[in-house]
């Protein structure tokens, strides 16, 4: 452990970097681009008018129709959180029993929504390229109890969606996506959110696209849709009826006009930080044990995340002790993700979270790292982050 | 079914009411009081300038902490919404299997966090006064299955709360108290809230107290605290440690901003409701068949609701018939509850759901009719509903 965290550079070289390249003000991996506030209070002033706060109001209604429309999807439902959508997709396909094959590289929410569904997670190996699911090793995962493979498009990179799709219809399973990462990213000119039975955005305040809290489902027909919507109020079909054991799933107006505001920024948001990668790229190119996602065919990515996996052997220090001598520079990473969900205390006594079966999940989890990066950071800093990291690197 | 939504008084007679009675505008059941706007923009600068949306901010803090010292408890931790607030209550404590006794005559999310967390609900008939969990008829339902109480204090007339304590104790159960209506109602003096080993406020648009949606868990200890509020944010501990399958249950600044302002007003909005509250009880005093509530010994009230009874023989006019001629007059109340839980198709298969067993329940879902009250609804226009109530009674 301690030796882990240990920078291979000695201290005195270190202190010399920190005086050199020390950023004055602490960066953080990611913060939000405000829209200007004086267009928020605009939005305001129509709540206070009309006095209507939540269930389905005006802009919630304005903002479903126009993020459909940027999406290039037809049906839309907003949400709380991603979590909750996430949580109600599954209800929405009466998927409340049995195991559902989903990666352990991940945020919680994919786990624990499962949890929440009566389903016991089936964790399955990743690629080591795309950091997603690898196709390979779903099928021998698929037993009599399996209802659905929930894939996680990570750090927005597509999964490999056919064949996915290929072995889900093999088997008559339900694809039900969490493209929590994925705003926006499109796959052979086609929104990624098309992919599977259902997807899920998420719209949380460290996402490349935000309503303060929020998130969407992403459906394929009118009666889904309905259904969805159902569901995220507590199963409310009319004032009367309920249709099933709901939930308070809503997205309220300020959330609306958050969201609307956002729209109009959000691909400068895209451009600056498409820019911003290119510079990292660049600027970690030539550095040993630092490996970085290079963009993939037929893929338009978004570029919500920077992530690099550190070759300990090759840079010469861990990721770790990167990320702790990172903290001295006023730079705050993070261990995007780690642990792996298979490791947490709730899921590791499942058979499919033994590490043996998850190899390429454990190292990735070891060694990724998530640098800074959102629309306006500045570009200076990148290069300076960038010095650093080379700065640290033992060889 | 069409006899009991036909008013008995004649329709000429109608006519004339309505063109007495009419309201000029449609008068919903409720309507949020809002603040004033320029006091919410001033915590959007503040927003604007920490670029922090959720997660814990400082507007958060400053309102768990103010609401805490109103509310005269220790322990509050915020929630997005009161459901997932229940939710996380259960979660907090264990209880995720077996059963759970509670209340038929509540909002559909009381019985829907039990299904979230896998517990079969065991519907208990009510008492016809305070329309709570009837005591009497708990005890024969507890067996071995048996995890909790979970009541509701409807309409925020407390539950019989020591009656109840004694039969968990004796039982080992534990009581967890929906107090979604219950914000400010204190008993002998005490807060209602500090009942039982759990309460949870909803703070939703249709509130008496109102976070734009919103609610909070009242916990007891520090433990407890700290482990709710690591559950409503993933499970998460620290940044590597998940200590359960947990949610996003989180509360955003925008709707702690607006809280915060709710706090500066809450004192006025009961007494307003108050007011029209005695205005209503005047009006309504002489109406054969409209029972109304009355004020308990040792309980201050918060006025959240005017719920009415309608006794179709005495009032000559079924509650459903009243619902749709106040329409009419722009009158627009609601039958709150109606149908009870135990109706829902999702829970009607349950051998507590049999209607036999609900006797009161049942009766009083077909008669309960909330009236419009709201801290901005005119006196007039109270006095004008209970001309129209009076003026279709067919006595």
């Amino acid at each position: 452990m301690s030796e882990a965290r240990e920078s291979a550079i000695p201290n005195s070289e270190r202190a010399a970097l920190c005086r050199r390249y020390r950023l004055p003000e602490p960066v953080r991996v990611t913060r939000p681009t405000m829209p200007p506030l004086e267009k928020y209070h605009e939005y305001l002033e129509t709540i206070w008018a009309s006095k209507w706060l939540t269930n389905n109001g005006k802009l919630h209604e304005e903002f479903e129709r126009r993020l459909a429309q940027y999406l290039g999807v037809e049906y839309v439902s907003l949400f709380c959180n991603g979590t909750i959508a996430l949580l109600v997709a599954l209800q929405a396909r009466r998927i409340n029993e049995g195991e559902v094959i989903t990666t352990p590289f991940t945020f919680p929410a994919t786990a624990h929504v499962l949890y929440w569904n009566r389903i016991r997670p089936v964790f399955c190996d990743i690629d080591e390229t795309t950091l997603n699911l690898n196709p390979a090793c779903i099928e021998h995962l698929i037993g009599p109890e399996t209802k659905a493979i929930m894939p996680v498009h990570v750090f927005g990179t597509p999964c490999d969606i056919e064949a996915i799709q290929s072995i889900a219809d093999r088997h008559g399973l339900d694809v039900i996506y969490d493209a929590a990462h994925a705003f926006g990213v499109r796959y052979k000119n086609r929104p990624i959110i098309e992919a599977g039975d259902l997807s899920v955005l998420s719209f949380h305040a460290t996402k490349l696209f935000t309503s303060i809290e929020g998130g969407a489902l992403i459906s394929k027909t009118d009666a889904e849709k309905s259904r969805i919507d159902f569901l995220k109020n507590f199963g409310f079909a009319d004032e009367e009826t309920v249709i099933g054991p709901g939930i308070n799933g809503k997205m309220n107006e300020f959330q609306a006009a958050y969201g609307l505001l956002q729209l109009d920024m959000i691909d400068d948001e895209i451009a600056h930080r498409r820019k911003l990668t290119e510079l990292y790229r660049e600027g970690l190119a030539q550095t040993p044990g630092i490996k970085v996602h290079q963009e993939v065919p037929d893929v338009q990515r978004n570029y919500a995340y920077f992530p690099v996996c550190v070759d300990a052997d090759e840079y010469g220090t861990s990721r770790d002790a990167l990320y702790d001598t990172l903290k001295e520079f006023n730079i705050f990473t993070r261990k995007y993700f780690y642990p792996l969900c298979s490791q947490f205390p709730c899921y590791t006594a499942l058979p499919s979270a033994d590490a043996r079966n998850l190899p390429v999940a454990e190292r990735v989890a070891k060694c990724v790292l998530c640098l800074p990066l959102y629309g306006t950071l500045n570009e200076d800093t990148v290069r300076t982050i960038c010095a650093v990291v080379n700065g640290l690197c033992a060889h």
